[in-house]
């Protein structure tokens, strides 16, 4: 048996332990957001660094404005293959609505389900203290097996992740050089399905734009000057009208420089993956993909940047009637980047429309929301080309490379600020509840995700 | 002399016991929309009646469900000319902000400007106290002088004109009998400027229409679903969009039906009225006319049919940013009547444009808001004859025949309900500051209105 089998047969025959271990913490009521919880958040940080600590990572935990950090490294030596940085979350979002949970929320059991499959039940059993245990268990499994970690380790776990991580941004700045690895590995994302792994390569970026639109210097009685008086409704109405050509595609000149298209070979496993385009839709009681007509929902979601209007409003808006016109009409508008679309130049090009639009006596204002480039790992890159095979490897199904239509903040400030790409993989089912009542983790993805893990360094301490 | 010499002779006469009677109705704080005033309605409306008994139309206070109407008559015996129903209304504006008055609004009082001219100052003096005196003062004199009016006159005073006027169509309805007469005369609106009397002979109609597009059945994440699903912004705002071609024009199939050109005799009429395009719309801070390229502002708001979007919403709408696909979008849309525009043929073209501009997987609501046709007196009507030809002798200028963008719902009522046309006459001007602080009435137009009226009333009588 080589190394990383007995590794292996040490993380079966202890599962048990694993399970205990995470019912441990998943008790811990470290609910961010609520500062009633304060003291419960400290309590799983230090359980966090006591445990990693016990088992041979030496961790500690780091003060912030905010909840803790926990910090733990086992590196130095000169070792095989990179230095990477695991990221978790040990903090977890409220229990509201309380009465929709079968049991106590921080009172973690097994429940096997109707198929005999088991899942744990507790809020953070999936989100993310069941995703990070995955992780700290195979470390576990390797020192206790083979007195080391095959490859350096450095461990960082945030305490604020579910309430917008006011503290990340000062504590990765303060602690750069402590934190700067050669790889990050992240685990807050999902599988395909429950067969299939996936490994998440591609999260789009974000410019967020909210306009004005100002005509008159006050409110109109339509009466008095409807027809005459320009109205706002209907600038900002052609300005978003003239944001698609009729085939879906974004008008702005410029605006699809720097979209890569998908190599064959990706669209092929893509196809491979049989997403059911009809049910995704479906679901929300849609039928027919909105965007670009010649491209699939789920090119749309993961390789497609976009342009949305999520808020609009002018005039009168509530009850009955009001015939206004108004002085002023708004917009919030955002662009989901892909690629190397760069976010400044998507909000030059933005701006430049919409001013090409107001009238000669009107004017417009434009206030930012954000801006954040696409992110994406390298189709060929040694460790995702390891990831690859090893999760295939694990769950007998090859492993699926796939985008996330939203954002992942960390991943990006690990790009920008520590020089680091990411590598995502998680365990996570779209079943799992995660944010809602009754959250749960499959036992078969905190098995294979820890079994993951240790194939996942294993692997990259080869050559 | 003539009876009429006699008659104006009376009226410069007794003019200061006239504005002391419009003092004493002016001092009752007849506020119709606040309960508390509730009382000094009905002594309004009393003193009304009691002051029309005294000097010879037999009146009356009716009770209705909200403020009381005053309904009075002097007919009955075979006169010559039309037998005419005056309407005017005894209630009044709140008087908020009170600070900005410069006195009490219910103490009224003469002041005299740097010019030499006099105005009245109280709330009503102008909107519409003052102006239904002037008809009572003019049959007054009428009777004084000659011991009857020159044709039959009827007259409805209502006491919620600016409360929504609730108890009017059951009025209307219970005494319709009573009340339908040849011709309506209505004191509530304005001269052209302190010289030039007018007779407001066009108002628009109005659709209200409010449409509800609904894409997905609950609102989603932009990063999940963006690109792929329905934005319900995009369509609404697609739908605006398309509603106003390039020049301004509305685009509904068959909109202009029914709209008509003005003579070329009215359009030469109102080049010499030397309306300030410029001054009106730069008072609200605007330069350019926004309706149909080919037309004035003064025909925009008079004389040409208009869409406007009075209020439109959908997606997030606070604070901040938030990436939402909302599930629903709205718009709350009117159109502007003129001519024999039928407002049920508008209100079709319009959802039946709005319907092909929905797709597929998409739904739409439509609520009705109201819907009235465009009223107007035929240029070459007897009765408006007569009036341009005294009010033009009166003022010493030629009397403006001039449109109204906005709708006073009595006209249409008067129309629809009792088969009657009315002749709008005032003596208003811009800057009165009806349903403001200090609101004022020019005593030139409390004293012209008066000599227009005994004028009207002989002029009418003649065969």
């Amino acid at each position: 048996m080589s190394r990383l089998d007995n590794v292996l047969a040490r993380i079966d025959a202890n599962l048990d332990k694993s399970v205990e271990r995470l019912f441990d913490l998943v008790k811990i009521k470290s609910i961010s957001t609520d500062p009633a919880f304060k003291g419960d958040c400290r309590a799983a940080a230090d359980w966090l660094a006591r445990e990693m600590s016990d088992f041979g990572i030496s961790a500690s935990v780091r003060d912030t404005e905010g909840h803790p950090m926990v910090v733990g490294h086992r590196a130095g030596e000169s070792k095989p293959g990179p230095h990477v940085l695991f990221y978790g979350h040990y903090d977890v979002q409220p229990v509201d609505p309380i009465e929709l949970w079968e049991e106590d929320p921080f009172a973690p059991r097994i429940v096997t389900r109707p198929d005999g499959s088991k899942v744990i039940v507790a809020r953070g059993a999936a989100d993310d203290k069941g995703q990070l245990m995955t992780f700290l268990e195979a470390a576990r499994a390797w020192i206790a097996e083979t007195g080391d970690l095959p490859i350096n380790v450095s461990v960082l776990l945030e305490g604020e992740e579910e309430s917008g991580s006011p503290s990340l941004h000062p504590f990765l700045e303060a602690n750069s050089e402590e934190l700067s690895c050669d790889l990050a590995l992240v685990c807050d994302t999902g599988m395909w399905d429950a067969k299939t792994p996936a490994i998440t390569t591609m999260l789009r970026g974000l410019v967020g734009e909210e306009i004005t639109v100002t005509a008159a210097d006050k409110d109109l009685h339509s009466g008095m000057f409807g027809g005459a008086a320009r109205n706002p409704n209907h600038v900002l109405a052609e300005i978003i009208a003239g944001l698609h050509d009729s085939e879906g595609r974004v008008t702005l000149p410029g605006f699809y420089d720097g979209v890569i298209e998908m190599p064959d070979d990706v669209k092929a496993l893509w196809d491979k993956l049989g997403f059911d385009h009809s049910a995704f839709l479906g679901g929300v009681d849609l039928a027919d993909p909105a965007g670009e007509s010649d491209r699939t929902a789920l090119e749309h979601i993961w390789t497609r940047p976009t342009c949305e209007v999520n808020g609009m409003w002018g005039g009168y808006t509530g009850a009955g009637f009001k015939t206004v016109i108004p002085s002023k009409a708004q917009a919030k508008i955002s662009f989901r980047l892909v690629g190397d679309q760069e976010p400044e130049k998507i909000r030059e090009a933005f701006r430049a429309y919409v001013r090409s639009k107001i009238p000669a006596d009107c004017s417009v204002e434009f206030a930012e929301h954000g801006g954040s480039p696409a992110i994406r790992l390298a189709f060929d890159s040694p460790a995702l080309t390891k990831a690859r095979k090893v999760l295939t490897d694990e769950w007998n199904a090859e492993a699926a490379l796939i985008g996330c239509g939203g954002s992942i903040p960390i991943v990006g400030d690990f790009k920008t600020m520590l020089g680091m790409d990411s590598l995502l993989i998680g365990f996570g089912l779209d079943d799992d509840q995660v944010h809602s009542p009754n959250e749960k983790y499959n036992l078969s993805s905190f098995h294979g995700g820890i079994r993951s893990w240790a194939r996942v360094l294993d692997e990259l301490s080869k050559g």
